[in-house]
C-alpha cells in the first residue's frame, strides 16, 4: 500500500513526485513516457533558470532530478482505471476544508499491474488535438507546434500558419501577428468561429490572412516545415502556401476516462479542482497541471501545481494518522 | 506609461517579468534586491531541474534569465505607494470575470521615482518574522533557517531546534522529527499554542522535546550554528542546548502597506486573489507569490503564480485596446 500514487511523468507529475519524496511519502509514479507536451517543445525559453533549452532536454533534467529521490517508478505503463476501495474514517483538516473528506484507499489498475494507495494525484497532462494529416507527426518540433507561447520565437519575423479559427486559433493568430511578418489562419468552416471581439481584431490586423473553407491535406518540408497544402472546399482546388511554422490550435483535452465519476470535468474535459489545494470532489484524489482546470498551460505553472498537490496530499495524509 | 509594473524581484516577480517580456509588454520591474527569501535558502533541492543549488546561485540564474529579455529594471528602489489614477472604460474579458474591471492606470511611487502603468503585479514576497537576537542574522544560511521544507535536509540525522510553538512551529517540529535524531520546540508562553491535534502528535513523538517558557537570548556557533541560549522564564536560569540547526517559525508576513485599500488582506496580511487569475479586487492590479494568499510558500509555486499573473495581465490589457 503506497501513501501516494502519481499518474503522469510530465512537469506536474515529476514535481509532485519530488515534493512527495522529500516529505518521505511512500510514493509510486506511473508514466507511459517522461515527456508529455513539454517534450514536444522545440526550444523552451520560459522555464525560469534555463535561458534556452530543448523541451526534451529539460524533461531529461526533470527526470534525473526525480531519480535522485526514493520513489518507485512504473514506466511505460498506462492507467486504465482508478477505483476508490474503502472508506475508513472522517478526517478534518485544520487549514482547508477541501482537504477534509472520507478517507479510504484507491486501487489503480494499469495495463500491466494493480497498485493501491491512500491518495492519488492525476497529472496525466493534456493531449493536443491533432488534425491527422501526413507531415504532422514528422515535423513536430521542426516547425509544427501545438503551443504558441512555447514556440512563438521560432517564427519571429517569418511566416506562420495557424490551423483553427476558434477562440484559441484566433488568439494564437493575434499573438503571432506581433512576432511574424505574416500569419495565415486556416479554418475548415466557411467562417471563423471565435468570439466577435477576436474576429474584429483579426480582421483589422493587416498581417493576418484568414483562409476559410480550408481542408488541410498535408504538411511538407525538408529538415523543417516549408509549406502547407489544403483543399479549398468551395472551388475544390488544391492550394499550397509557403510557411515557416505551423501552429495547430484546435484545442487540447486531457484523457481522464480512467477516473470515471470520481472526478467532475469542465466543458473542456479538464478535472475541476479547488485551485488553492488541487483537491477534486473525491477525498484523497487530487489533480494537477494540464489535466486539471487551470487557465494557462505552461511548464512552470504545471510544476507549481504539482508541488501544491503533493503538499496538499501530505497534509491530507497527516490527518489520517 | 508602461503596460505593466512588477513590484518584486524574487521568483514570482522574475517569472512574471519573463512572461510579460515574451508577450512584448512594455514592462518595468522594481526590486530592492534580487533574492527574496529564496536567496536565504542554504541549499535548494526542490526547484525542479536543478538537483541541488544554493539559494543565491539559483536567484542569480533567475536574474540572468530575466536580463535576456527587453525589460526595464529599477534595482535598489523600494515602493512606497501605489495609486489608481483614472478610470478609462469598462472592459470585458471573455474567459474570466476576474479579468474584467474598470480600466485605468496606476502610479507607483518609489523612494526615488514615480512610474505609471496600465497594470501592476505585486510580487514583493513575504518577510519571515525575526526574533531579533544576536546570532540570528549572522548564522542565516549557516544553520539558521526560516523554512523547514527548504532546509530540512541540512539537519538530517542531527539535532534541530524550532523556535515557535504555534501551528507553524508545531508542524515544523513534527516534520523535522521525521528527519532528525532529536527536535526541540521552544515556546515563549507557558504552553505551546498550536492546534490540539498537533499538540497531541508532538507530545506522543519521542524525538520531540517541548521547552515552554523559553525566552531565546542568543544563537551561537563558529562557522555553523552550535547552540541556542535561552532564559527559563520561571526559574530565570540561563540554559544552553547544543543544536545543529535552528528553524525560526513564528510566522511570515508580506509588507504591502504601499497598496493601501486597493487590495484586501487575509488574516495573515496576504493579498486576497482569485486563485485562477491572480486578480485582486482592483481591476488591473494583480498579486503573485508569497505576497498573495496562497497556501504553500515554495519557489516553484511562486514561479507558477508569477507566470499566471503575467498571462492574466496580458489578457486584461488585450481587452483594453
Amino acid at each position: 500500500m503506497y501513501d501516494l500514487i502519481i499518474i503522469g511523468g510530465g512537469p506536474a507529475g515529476i514535481t509532485a513526485g519530488i515534493y512527495a519524496a522529500r516529505k518521505k511519502l511512500n510514493t509510486m509514479l506511473i508514466s507511459k513516457d517522461f515527456a508529455g507536451q513539454a517534450g514536444n517543445a522545440f526550444w523552451v525559453e520560459n522555464y525560469i533558470g534555463f535561458k534556452e533549452i530543448r523541451g526534451l532536454e529539460l524533461m531529461k533534467k526533470f527526470k534525473e532530478h526525480l531519480e535522485k529521490f526514493e520513489i518507485d517508478i512504473a514506466e511505460f505503463e498506462e492507467v486504465e482505471e482508478i477505483k476508490k476501495v474503502k472508506e475508513i474514517k472522517k478526517t478534518n483538516s485544520i487549514r482547508d476544508k477541501s482537504l477534509n473528506g472520507e478517507s479510504g484507499f484507491f486501487e489503480v489498475r494499469t495495463d500491466e499491474e494493480k497498485y493501491s494507495a491512500k491518495a492519488v494525484i492525476i497529472a496525466s497532462g493534456g493531449n493536443p488535438k491533432q488534425i491527422g494529416v501526413p507531415g504532422e507527426k514528422e515535423f513536430l518540433g521542426k516547425g509544427v507546434s501545438y503551443c504558441v507561447t512555447c514556440d512563438e520565437t521560432m517564427v519571429e519575423g517569418k511566416i506562420a500558419a495557424v490551423i483553427g479559427g476558434g477562440n484559441v486559433g484566433l488568439e494564437a493568430g493575434l499573438e503571432l501577428a506581433g512576432f511574424c511578418s505574416k500569419v495565415y489562419v486556416l479554418e475548415f468552416a466557411p467562417k471563423v468561429t471565435g468570439d466577435e471581439i477576436l474576429q474584429q481584431a483579426i480582421e483589422s490586423n493587416k498581417k493576418i490572412n484568414i483562409i476559410a473553407n480550408a481542408d488541410v491535406k498535408e504538411i511538407r518540408g525538408d529538415d523543417f516545415v516549408k509549406e502547407i497544402v489544403y483543399e479549398d472546399r468551395k472551388s475544390k482546388k488544391i492550394i499550397r502556401i509557403a510557411v515557416d511554422g505551423i501552429f495547430i490550435e484546435i484545442g487540447a483535452a486531457p484523457s481522464v476516462d480512467f477516473a470515471g465519476n470520481l472526478v467532475e470535468l469542465n466543458k473542456a474535459g479538464e478535472i475541476k479542482i479547488n485551485p488553492r489545494t488541487c483537491a477534486t470532489k473525491t477525498g484523497g484524489l487530487f489533480a494537477a497541471g494540464d489535466a486539471a482546470d487551470i487557465r494557462d498551460k505552461q511548464i512552470v505553472i504545471a510544476c507549481g501545481e504539482g508541488a501544491k498537490a503533493a503538499l496538499s496530499v501530505y497534509e491530507y495524509l497527516k490527518k489520517l494518522k
